[in-house]
């Protein structure tokens, strides 16, 4: 049976306080790229933590992507693994949203930026993978078009990364201690995140019972 | 001094639960519209409770609004009231974001789909009639180039409803008992959500302390 663990809200909210006075001090990013749903949660919440006095927020962008995990990922004829298989994960994962910078100077406004991408977890990095290679290209595209060498910067966070093998590969830029910030590391357990709860008394009640805390923010 | 009321997370989960129920009977949305940054949380959350058995999640697409209240209601000059407010108001809010479904189907999918708009508050329902009025027009747009006749409904969730003058309207359509659902109706006090608060122990420590407790979901 796969363990299971509980976050509360409050968990959620420490989680995002915590890592922000990392985030601030090791990236300072002016803008935040929320990945919906599970990125909503958080982006909101580290928004009030990355404020900073005298300053407008920090502006958040919210992308939809859905992914999908049914897709076969072995060739079902010959029951091989289907060649350029990293080629096709962009096929896994659509898109239900995208950046809108119409009203904030078009897209030429990300070159130069460094941008945090927000999502609740780091899973399989299907998604995050798509995420990052799909800005990176859009910024290559209007750097280009502005003949720009401004360089834009990437970083990740999630509340948690599950240690397992991953299907998707980030950049090495990316990578990096500085760069890349989850708030807890955890083993390849289930997560019950607040907001699916159908109890949530019942929830945070089996959060405080959890004997493994690992992911709890206490 | 402005009474403050402070909402805790669970507060806002169990308002969106007890809330889901009347939208799914009342209005059945199959599309929820996120303000950000203030609606990012309420519609995480509601999707969760208006999942059907069986069915996919509704999509959400998120819109950024920025309200500048501070900009003046009065002509500067004569200090009479501007001619015009009601026009004005669009010059009051700022798109930072709008919705993308160019990965579902095109702003032509909005055509006689019903609409949930979340946010956390109606205020001073300014942003509220902005999007209300912005997704009007966009709707009638393409229903127009389609020379469709099918009718796109419009409902509203918040939290918190103040009751107090507002400076926006919405259309009678909406202000009925089934379109616009406000999980609570407040006097015009200071609304404390969990996801400012620096301190979310004593946070919660606060709201349990308030012997005033309406806009809490106990």
């Amino acid at each position: 049976m796969v363990e299971k663990i509980y976050i509360t809200y409050n968990d959620v909210h420490k989680l995002c306080q915590e890592s922000a006075v990392k985030i601030l001090s090791d990236f300072e990013p002016n803008l935040m790229i929320a990945i919906g749903g599970g990125g909503y949660v958080p982006a909101r919440i580290l928004r009030s933590f990355l404020k900073r006095a005298g300053s407008p927020n920090i502006p958040i962008q919210a992308i939809g992507l859905s992914l999908y995990e049914q897709l076969p990922e072995m060739d079902p004829k010959s029951g091989t693994s289907t060649p350029g298989a990293v080629e096709q994960i962009g096929h896994r994962v659509t898109r239900t949203q995208w950046l809108d910078l119409s009203s904030l100077g078009g897209m030429e406004n990300l070159v130069g930026k460094r941008i945090l991408i927000v999502d609740e977890v780091d899973d399989t990095r299907t998604t995050l993978e798509y995420a990052v290679k799909e800005l990176e290209k859009d910024v290559e595209a209007v750097r280009q078009k502005l003949g720009s060498t401004e360089e834009t910067r990437f970083a990740i966070f999630v509340l948690h990364n599950k240690d397992k093998p991953k299907k998707g590969t980030l950049p090495s830029s990316i990578m990096t201690e500085h760069n890349y910030h989850a708030s807890r590391t955890v083993d390849d357990v289930w997560i019950c995140y607040p907001w699916e709860a159908l109890d949530i008394e019942e929830h945070d009640e089996l959060a405080r019972k959890q004997t493994n805390t690992s992911g709890s923010a206490n």
